[in-house]
């Protein structure tokens, strides 16, 4: 008996199913009680089961991948692209023809310039016409504009735990724009799947090492996002990121520095601006004042959990904001994004608990 | 909004939940359609909210730890022990009377003699003449018994792994039931969560070790269920069992090693015999021949993969063995166990998919 | 046959030597070819083999543990305290009496304000009348006061990364001294040997997170060690610091942020006055520009490797300094001190290379 | 300055120095006070410099990979190969003609019989008549024949692991030689350093698993060597071999399962006798009864510590045994014999403790 038996009530198709958000996106998928998976692709294992290349879904799954031809995913209402860069925007034309729902897991349509986008992606764009059109998945800031789309730009995961850490705090305003530094650290399924001696187990366990410290494609994005939440008007959104390896499986650690401009307000009152930010947002968990959030406390799970600390003797806030890279910052997002699209409740199939140890 | 606002239909106690099988029974039950946690105890943590002490369960309950009066659990219709050993046996008296369920997660009831079990626990048991009518909780084996039963004792992970790879080749039989050796391997979870040196991480992580090689607690649990299905009549089962400590958070993994007596019949077969035993076992999964299960393959899950093989040149069949050891080992099991007593369908609220990686 | 069975020059005393700094001394002392390790005490374990105890050092030692009388140091040269801070400041006066060379791996000597030592380390100074006369132990700087010194304070580990990465940037000046942030990642072996629940494999591996937010008894420490080469007349050292706990065993990597005060002077200038800078030191090493130190590229090694990048579009220096906590941070540069302190050479014993993976 | 500019008395050259056990050579031959690397050798990275590629040895090398022309080794008295097998033997004749002594550290020259090693290995020989010549480099065992001798053939890791636990026993006879069980661990890096998906931190962190069970090419290179010291007339040596996999970087814990012979015979007994086959073997520790063996222990050094067992009420005796496998399951045991070959102490380089936490 598999769970997919269950009657379907929406079609899902996923590109590229062969690697950790293709993979993720099935474990979420089967927990979901209103779709159900029909196709997912893959060019190198096209006729394997999904089963077999991936045993932990043996008991869930009776799917196998197909070839990644352009008409596998007619019939589907969402396709889901899990694939690298450059990959969605190909089918992006037709399945939007098709009134099907695309939602892209990788970096095609985050950027709206698609000068930049060339620039940081080292490729032309195949479709610039649909970037403005492409709303940016981050239900929490732009939950009205997702009800309805059809094609969605899934954040990437360090954007997700920057952009949710910091929004509050620019939208207020309460911090200095130009004053941002983003020290973000990440689990190694970040990298993906590849075989690729960097991402070994004998080459990244038991250390620690910064990469890409003069420059990494998330920082424009998370600068696009940030700066159309900014409320100063006197100066924009500049930030310094620098990415992290952490030898764990899973999360995205961001602590982030900011100048408060008000130092007359409260660590209280600033704590009290982040909560009823979120009010509302069945996802994010802002901690009690004086806790730390651990990655391990949203493993598996959607939700972004963020403190916020003030250094001593100084006026920088320190924000700590903990994401599962593979769930609210790919497949969990993803899912999350196509409920609210498509009008099912906000949470639906996305409310298993963290698991530790 | 908490997942447990739910209408209730099942009340349910937990004794001593601030340990590992504590708070993986809360994260299981979180997901359980038919059950609501009334009541969770701790001496030292009395008062204090549960999510508060564990972090990972907030936004998911609301209940607060209470002292462990007796009296706490009246009106519940399970309890679950998931204390050390030596403190369900001071409860199962006045519980069984209330006509409660009890699913003691320790060693308390797993054994069938008060004088075996006073030795290798080393005190008085409490209740000597409840261990009779104690059901050993391995649904695999013990479906029918189990059925209506007030008194469950939830097997060990180490025999969970064990008796899951060796029952079916010892009721055929095709083993010499006298040549048994478990290698056994576990993740360090399985030592619980008590301030100990021994499972510091800087103690742990980057090592491997055997320990208990003279002995341990496990050894007579086994050896008792597994002779209640050897079909050979002429030998008894007799096996060494070496557990080792893994630097990993979950997971058991038996590699066993027993004698095949009919050298005549194919691995093929033997492959068969194995997977005809567990057909209609929702949580036993077969791995087809040639396949190695890993722990990451069931983490998270109550499922159990067993693969067969036989060593070069030898008569020795190898079976390999993996579960969860928090859950098909300990709260998976326990609720697997508390469906069939109460009625429920045998995976209610225990069919998520592993997660990988 | 053991190593120590050479004839001695040097006579050693380890005060405490049941933990992680204890065992790295001896391992380290082990290689040194001018001394023998005389005395090691530990309460505890009197009278128990060091070999029994830490089994990575049979076929090295032969020595047993002592209770730790002071008089038991009689006719040590050298006494290192491997101890908790508060205990070296209880032996300081008596050794000094003796001509014996003390070298403190705990905090009782490194700040040089009584009262600020008692406010963060929450007890009574023994000998505050010491404090002045006391070394900082961090030979880059300090070389020549720790020549013929008696006292020495051998620095914390997340001061020892974060001064080696800021002192020739602040002593230039290139930096704004008020503008530094430290976000410091320390592998768990910081943490210590005490059996303690948040230390726990289960508790931290596979997860990240930031602790003591809101204040470090590292902070006091390294403001006045920076602000002792601060070269800048107009502004003083004032820094954030940030630390993170790594799942690894050794390591600690700080990522430092300052705002460069002349921008138009090129990253290759800037990087050849921290190469100019420490020319002579044998253990810091300038990483060429655009590479990024790993910790496991100095573990088990008394190097510092550092690195220093822009980030893009800012004013903004990003410096990367690693070491490993137990060696530059602890035992290793003990012994460097003690090689300064006593006339050898500096590298003495400590050249072993770091071991990948 | 680097240690290598000490006068040379030994001229060392490496093929293929890029992978794990090139890079612990070069660690471990920068600490032996008698030789110098000359020449190392990489078709990929001819050109570049060692301490470029491996930046753990920056200050200890400042040496260029050659590319590997057969004629860059002339002037070396020792070449190590620390490739791929197969590479060994296309360079012995030149290298055995020129009076180099040649050590391999792959498979080339292990076995005896070309057939077998043609048929476990999938290639043709290139020089099955050098076989008989190579000396089996486990110098416990073979000291005698590896004097002199200029082809020697570097044991696998599990095989002096398990060769290392079994040989005392098989020699006395205490044990039935057909009735050995060797459950085997090793860590990742004896998967080597290709790109591989199979290895990729993700794929294997917390997680276990065993792998090849059904044959393995340790497996008749354990059953040659381990015949050659079987004193049992009666029966041949006849072993079941299962390696698994561990999450950590280093290390082999083998796991022997055997019957003892004669039960009159008490462990003491068994223990005292595997002591005294060693008593003269710098790098055999014996632990004493009751301790258990980690691979911490030895991590980085040439060290095999070994602890027997007897299993409760069972007649099989249990062996544990650990080495570092690329310390004295690779590296380490090639200049060990290397010492041997030429005439220096054994243990010449070789002493520098474990290295733990």
């Amino acid at each position: 008996m598999t769970r997919t038996d269950i009657a379907p009530l929406i079609k899902v198709g996923i590109i590229g199913g062969t690697g950790y958000t293709g993979v993720e996106l099935l474990r979420l998928l089967a927990a979901h009680p209103n779709v159900v998976v029909n196709v997912i692709t893959s060019r190198s294992e096209a006729g394997r089961a999904v089963a077999d290349y991936f045993p932990n879904l043996r008991d869930t799954y009776t799917l196998n991948f197909q070839a990644p031809e352009l008409d596998v995913f007619e019939g589907c209402d969402v396709v889901f692209s899990a694939t690298p860069n450059g990959i969605a925007m190909e089918h992006a034309p037709q399945l939007l023809k098709a009134g099907t729902l695309l939602i892209d897991l990788a970096a095609d349509f985050r950027l709206k310039d698609a000068a930049t986008w060339q620039k940081w992606y080292q490729m032309e764009h195949a479709c610039p016409e649909l970037l403005e059109q492409a709303v940016y998945g981050l239900p929490e800031l732009f939950h009205d504009e997702l009800q309805g789309s059809r094609l969605i730009a899934n954040p990437g995961c360090y954007p997700t735990a920057t952009i949710l850490g910091l929004a509050p705090l620019l939208a207020s305003p309460l911090i200095n724009p130009s004053s941002i530094i983003v020290d973000a650290k990440s689990g190694v399924s970040g990298a993906g799947r590849g075989a690729n001696v960097a991402t070994l187990f004998s080459e990244v366990s038991d250390s620690f090492k910064a990469y890409g410290a003069s420059g990494h494609r998330h920082h424009p994005e998370i600068t696009q996002v940030l700066q159309s939440v900014n409320a100063c008007s006197r100066k924009p959104v500049e930030l310094t990121f620098i990415p992290h390896l952490v030898p764990m499986l899973r999360g995205i650690h961001a602590t982030i520095y900011a100048d408060q401009t008000d130092l007359t307000l409260s660590l209280e009152a600033v704590h009290a601006t982040i909560e009823q930010f979120y009010a509302s947002k069945p996802f994010v968990d802002v901690l009690p004042l004086g806790q730390h959030p651990e990655t391990r406390n949203v493993k598996g799970s959607n939700y972004c959990r963020i403190a916020v600390h003030r250094a001593t003797g100084s006026n920088k806030l320190v924000i700590l904001s903990v994401i599962d890279n593979l769930v609210k910052g790919a497949a969990g997002q993803a899912i999350q994004n196509m409920n609210v699209a498509l009008g099912f409740a906000e949470t639906t199939g996305l409310l298993a608990s963290p698991q530790i140890p």
